[in-house]
């Protein structure tokens, strides 16, 4: 009885939450410019009634007399993540909240000045206040929760996720990535380059054959375009977005295939609890496993690469350009070159993790206070050249101000990116050795049954599971690099273990307006 | 002090319509099929605190505080209109409130269902209950707000229109409006009809121009296409729709313009009561007005034509097609051709208030109790016969099955259609001769000066005085008859006033499918 009062609240909050979806979506997708301060109202309102709801005194009760009431696992995990955010939210007084608001939106203003015209000076010491805010709630929300100030930031993404597996996860990472990157770009092989530019009506045509062919269809979904792809929407009505470049048919074509990874985790939720917590995905480290296992290891493999080039070709080839570009060992040259640069979000599979431990070094020096935001861009020029052999040249814009995530006060996050791979490649080691004909069935287009073994093990668990819990039991081991490690030795050529001072000296990259030039796009 | 508290409250509530808004809008656009129930949910719960919030016992005790206050005149306008509001909406118990919104639904659904298979028997019972339930409502707000029970239904969607009102005025247009039928059609000019098919690409392009022309940029606005065209949305991000039937350029281009009328009425609306009920649209009557303002009396005049001709014949003339089906005068022909018919949404603007009179005797009728759901196929043979000399043949797929309004308890919002006409009239009327140069500037593509005195007669009132007084400030004289029918008649030929009985004998019209099929397509 309690419990069904319980989650008749949290049903009216979901549906909230759908429409504060729904409003979040159009602003990216639809909403023409005049409508921006309308639709900020609309969200701010909608934003107080959830949390009047997420944290009504009530709430607490209704726990108590539920959890007496001796429930089903999937009721008891519902309550205790009912519980666990109701602390969180309840911890964080409304003064701190509203300050905290307020400040991330200046910084974010300033940001995006700061960004156009490279100016540190300008958003440093907002900068500064965000994260003195910031800390102050992670201060509240880990003693709350029990947890240090870290790990409570960590946990609002992905729970029991702690900088303890963080720090050994990305230890050996550090260890092993950088000498593959030397091997990789060492021996990496040549490609011919398909020759565009690539209509956007083309590409547009091919990221819905791709979505259809990964397991979506338009009957429960839909595909649109924003300036910043992400994923929306309900598990019957899940909406992707994607951009396109004219020149860089690659653009489009991972952002949906990325999307697509997090759109089927959001179909095959448990329809049981779809209004509940208990029925959301277990965090963003998971749900990043998913669309990482679609975009990096599916998608760049040769089995997939075989059954997607005709279509790739017949989509985006040029009359009277070559054919031999289309082909599929080309193509998985071409998607798996190597190399390193300064811009994360256009960073390959095998450097990618170096730029997150960048930036969870940075994060984690600040909340303990090690670092001050007016350190940040030194700290971020050592790494760089420490990681990379690279250098700024002082140009912000490709170096600490490249991303949003702090400034909006947003730490505790980028783990989940590198994590997210980890955990995608021990689950796709273990799919493969539970489904022995997974490998000729990707060479067909045929996944299925890969999305029905990713939807029992690991979708329709919801979160009446940790994501750490998922994985071992998906896997029957505990979270550990070492799939990783393996795919990434065995897909970019394997090295003995090397230490980051074996990297070659700084060299200067080129930029031109805060964008990296790529060689290939040269 | 209590004003303030009251406005913020409503502010909140005008929040939560937008989100309302946004999800009904999306629902129609963009939603996938897959979407339909969860989508029901979250607007079910979004209406559920919409209701809590107009309904609350403390709106009362602020309403009264706010009187007593002394507030400014668009302040007390505004207290006045939540007012009558809160005291509406409480009219109506929790229970009955219930059992309509269930009897409608299931309603609804039994009429798609016997439109489809001319199967009345399947519909009427449900019908006499909505019928039953919708008088039940109608007794409780009439005695609430002082009035009669078909005038609180009217004055739901225009508030102070009475059927006195509609009696005056429908009494005259019955009067004189058959003859001018007969005389249009008898003197019925030829004309060529432009070569189609019109690609909906082409005929988006024009859509988005004659926006554009008419006052909606796309900064603030955006058309899309859904099954029934409507407006949508905020003055800062107002949303229209058309739809496009690939043999007759006409649906779009004149739902287009039709929604133009809302949308810039929207637009105008007084700024500084944006989210207050007073700074909402005067009523549906006034709002129609534009609506066909712009779509019958602007679009279909000489003068617009005369400016439009080059831009449809740009957008629409198929190579190798002839020329002179695109001259203004040919245009004039085929957008003023009268007919009588069974449909009113497809119906000319001639006989389109009979369509609409014959519905409103209908509705009355049945409010009265003088007719029961049982006695309305009989009804509508009679009327539809009288009025046109038509028959349905026993087709209620174009009788009393065609629109959905009655079915879901929609009683009282006919009459609002062509009132709306008749403001329109009244209004282009003072309009012209508050601005001398207006036909000269209408043949340019100007309308700015008309889109200026609009906003000032008519937009820019808000709420703050009845449509009714809006009409009478704007033109000088009591809302009334003649200034329409001068339009009619100067349009489509004059005649002596005659009576109904004077209309031809009945002939039967062809029917497919329930879609008439008009002459001009076949």
């Amino acid at each position: 009885m309690s419990y069904d009062q319980l989650a008749n609240r949290l049903a009216t909050i979901a549906d909230l939450k759908h429409a504060r979806g729904l409003l979040d979506w159009d602003r990216e997708v639809n909403m023409p410019v005049g409508g921006t301060s309308a639709r900020a109202d609309a969200l701010a309102t909608l934003q107080v009634l959830i949390h009047e709801r997420e944290t009504a005194e009530e709430i607490g009760d209704l726990v108590e007399s539920a959890r007496a009431a001796g429930p089903g696992p999937w009721e008891a995990a519902n309550v205790e993540e009912i519980h666990r955010r109701w602390i969180r939210k309840r911890a964080v007084g409304p003064d701190l909240v509203a300050a905290r608001s307020r400040a991330t939106s200046s910084c974010q203003a300033a940001w995006l000045d700061a960004r156009r015209t490279n100016n540190w000076n300008s958003v440093v010491g907002k900068l500064q206040v965000v994260l003195d805010l910031t800390r102050e709630m992670a201060n509240a929300t880990g003693a709350a929760l029990g947890c240090t100030p870290y790990d409570s930031l960590l946990q609002e993404w992905e729970p029991d996720l702690t900088r303890e597996t963080t720090d050994r996860l990305f230890r050996e990472i550090r260890r092993s990535v950088p000498a593959m990157i030397e091997v990789a770009i060492t021996r990496q092989p040549s490609y011919r380059a398909p020759v565009g530019p690539f209509p956007v009506k083309r590409q547009r045509a091919l990221a819905k054959e791709m979505m259809e062919v990964l397991g979506l269809d338009l009957v429960r979904s839909r595909i649109d375009k924003s300036a910043h792809p992400f994923t929306s929407g309900h598990p019957d009505d899940v909406r992707i977005t994607t951009r396109y470049d004219r020149t860089d048919f690659r653009e489009s074509l991972f952002a949906t295939i990325h999307e697509v990874g997090h759109a089927v985790y959001e179909q095959q939720r448990p329809d049981r609890y779809r209004k509940q917590p208990v029925g959301e995905s277990a965090g963003m480290a998971v749900h990043e496993s998913q669309s990482l296992l679609f975009e990096k290891i599916l998608a760049r493999s040769d089995a997939f690469l075989e059954f997607a080039a005709p279509i790739l070709r017949r989509h985006l080839r040029r009359r009277k350009t070559g054919a031999a570009e289309w082909e599929a060992e080309n193509l998985g040259r071409l998607v798996r070159r190597v190399e390193r640069s300064l811009i994360r979000t256009r960073a390959d599979e095998l450097t990618y993790p170096l730029h997150v431990i960048l930036r969870y070094d940075l994060e984690t020096a600040l909340i303990d206070g090690a670092l001050d935001a007016a350190d940040l861009p030194d700290a971020w020029e050592e790494r760089i050249s420490q990681f990379f052999g690279l250098t700024t040249g002082g140009d912000h814009r490709v170096g600490c101000l490249q991303d949003i995530h702090h400034y909006l006060g947003l730490l505790g996050y980028f783990p989940t990116y590198t994590i997210g791979a980890v955990m995608a490649a021990q689950l796709f080691e273990a799919a493969k050795a539970a489904l022995p004909g997974l490998e000729d069935a990707i060479r067909r287009g045929e996944l299925r049954e890969l999305l029905e073994w990713l939807r029992e093990h690991v979708h329709a668990r919801g979160r009446s599971v940790s994501g750490m819990k998922i994985i071992a039991d998906a896997t029957g081991s505990e979270l550990g690099p070492d799939a990783y490690l393996r795919h990434l030795r065995a897909r970019y050529g394997s090295a003995e273990s090397s230490e980051l001072r074996q990297v070659p000296p700084a060299r200067k990259e080129r930029t031109v307006a805060g964008i990296r030039v790529r060689q290939e796009d040269a």
